[in-house]
């Protein structure tokens, strides 16, 4: 088996067939939210992983925890697998790949450092299993992500649905974790505004879990998307869940908690999105019901979750965020005008030469870490800024140039 | 009338007697909440205030706004009506005066300068009709305020309820405005507790308003309060619901909003409580519920406004403003060591000769004026700074000494 794999990993390690078949291997011999195995792969390239695995040269921590699954080569199954149901593996070397929204997750990994608990670490995916026809990050770009109890009450059902649809009605992706409750409600609020919605599920995109809500995951399918970290056939376990919320987060622009009760995974959610610098809301309730205590506690918890009633108060939340980033560059100095004043601020605390890191640059330019590390990935993505030992500093000029006129 | 209104006003201008038939007869000459009025009877004393305006020697101000009712005395009629249903008329020469409490008016009157609208106006009252047995500065020393909708619904009430009990049992008086709603649903929660509670009316304290709330206030008074401004037989006349509501706020440590729809007179009360520096809680209820749009909006409004869902954590944010209040005074060091950090902070920054105002002392002292406020007053009943033209500078040290020693 390993000398077929070999052989297959022959070749340019730059091919996108090659590319796409290294990270579906990697996708089901590695557990999604291992830092020190994503920083590694990154770092590597995915072919040269993969070989690496193979051949035994990889660093001892992820030939130990490839072990268990490293001798067998589903990726080409997987692949047909996912192609039989309408699927994609899309990886980052894709134009599909949600860039500036999974940039987060990146900027955050290297941030927290050492390896971590893989249900609150902030890594990256190594790649997304996307079941349904549009683009995924087409579809992701203005979205909310809506979440809460799955024993939720008619109350919460009734304004999880309602702020799906009022965020459909103006032009924001609901996304949710298809789970009862109240991503369900959210899921069909969408729906019955004839939206698109997402969901992100902890198992397979073949599978149907709950299988309660196989209708529903069908009707997603119709115009939405099923995204998972897992390969085809992955089964619900217990803590991917609390991986997968990571995603949930990082996928919207923000999220909303409706229905809550104390200890509720959908707080987990919420603070993923925050450690990511996204607004987080919370829809009250009455303070006499359960289901509504681990709402009111993350309201209390944290004067920058925001409380909010309807759609239009959520849209004016995320739509805030909005105004940070700035538009597609035109030219240097148009880039640079078009930034938010933290961006600027972040910018100008950069230094020329040696990398500082993001607490550092909070401190210079007087604004939360959270604030450097939301807007980083943006001044990154425009070439402004560039990370190198240490940490962050001013893309050198020449570099900038050469690289916005070269591939 | 006035003749007689001269002779009874002759003699010690100081003698108790004299000076409660004056403020009895300024109670019903002037409404509440004119600064103007106020700030003139405090600098001249109430007996002389009384002379000079029967002798029509007052400032053209107070003449102006005491000519409709200054040619009738009523203060004996007033005074004996008030005996005759068990109440008496309180004055700031009083001990029972709620000296504390009550500062916050005096200095936020003093800040807002000129002559304001009397329903928005911070202004101290010039005394107050209590009906009931205890003290009431005893009775108000821990107390907060619980106010919200007229037209409740059965969870506004309940909550209500349950708030004023959960703090009765924590030893917290509830104040309120025993108005329909959830102010009659407070006022029930304490005394099914068999706590005392403290309401503060529109109208004359002899009278029932509303009516079919006579029960309620006869029960309130077998071991709580019935407070006003207005003598006697003054009807609740609309305006004065909002003058009375800087009472509610000031006579109690904190203000909890349960149930307000838009535009609800309790935003009103919630305002003035965080004019005065005074914490603001609001319960929420559903997003559904026109009934809790006003305190949704409240909470959206101001971050420092507290999302509370129990006694307990109404309790946990008033009592962190009273650690701001330091223990009585034993000596002049201790009373400096028991200060909050916020108050030797402003005290730090008042000046040994010129007056300098709360605004400068802020910025002096690099907190928010509103903090400034609040401990202004602590620091002047320790005798730690005085009011001077121009603002407030450290006591003089002798004048300390000797103002401690002598009356």
């Amino acid at each position: 088996m390993t000398g077929a794999l070999t052989a297959a990993m022959a070749g340019d390690p730059t091919d996108p067939e090659l590319v796409r078949r290294a990270r579906a291997w990697l996708s089901r011999t590695f557990e999604p939210g291992d830092g020190e195995v994503v920083r590694w792969v990154e770092r590597t390239g995915p072919v040269a992983a993969v070989r690496a695995l193979v051949a035994g040269t990889a660093p001892a921590g992820a030939r130990r925890r490839a072990a268990p699954r490293a001798g067998a080569d589903q990726s080409l199954a997987d692949l047909d697998a996912a192609a039989r149901v309408g699927a994609r593996l899309v990886v980052p070397e894709d134009d599909e790949w949600p860039r500036v929204a999974l940039h987060s997750l990146e900027v955050a990994m290297h941030v927290q450092g050492g390896p971590g608990d893989r249900t609150t670490a902030l890594v990256p995916p190594l790649a997304l299993w996307v079941r349904g026809g549009p683009r995924l990050d087409e579809l992701t770009d203005r979205s909310v992500a809506v979440v809460g109890s799955r024993a939720s009450t008619a109350y919460g059902d009734h304004v999880a649905a309602e702020l799906a649809a009022g965020l459909a009605e103006r032009g924001w992706t609901t996304v949710s974790g298809a789970a009862t409750g109240i991503d369900a409600a959210a899921h069909r609020g969408a729906l019955s505004a004839g939206a698109p919605t997402v969901a992100v599920l902890a198992c397979g995109v073949d599978r149907a879990y709950p299988q309660t809500h196989r209708t529903l995951l069908a009707r997603i399918l119709d115009e939405g998307l099923v995204v998972s970290e897992w390969a085809p056939g992955c089964a619900p376990l217990g803590h991917r869940f609390l991986v997968r919320n990571r995603l949930i987060a990082a996928l919207s622009r923000g999220t909303v908690v409706v229905e809550a009760a104390a200890r509720s995974g959908s707080l987990a959610t919420a603070k993923r999105a925050r450690d990511l610098g996204r607004p987080v809301m919370a829809v009250p309730g009455p303070v006499t019901a359960a289901t509504s205590v681990g709402v009111h506690q993350l309201l209390r918890s944290d004067q920058e979750v925001r409380l909010v009633t309807c759609a239009a108060e959520v849209v004016e939340t995320v739509g805030r965020l909005g105004e940070d980033l700035a538009d597609p560059p035109v030219g240097e100095s148009t880039v640079r005008d078009d930034l938010s004043d933290v961006a600027r601020r972040v910018l100008d605390a950069c230094p020329v030469r040696v990398g500082v890191p993001p607490e550092r640059l909070a401190s210079i330019a007087g604004c939360a870490e959270l604030d450097v590390l939301r807007v980083l990935p943006v001044l990154e993505l425009h070439d402004l800024v560039e990370r190198v030992a240490g940490g962050w500093r001013v893309t050198p000029p020449t570099r900038t140039r050469s690289h916005r006129d070269g591939p």
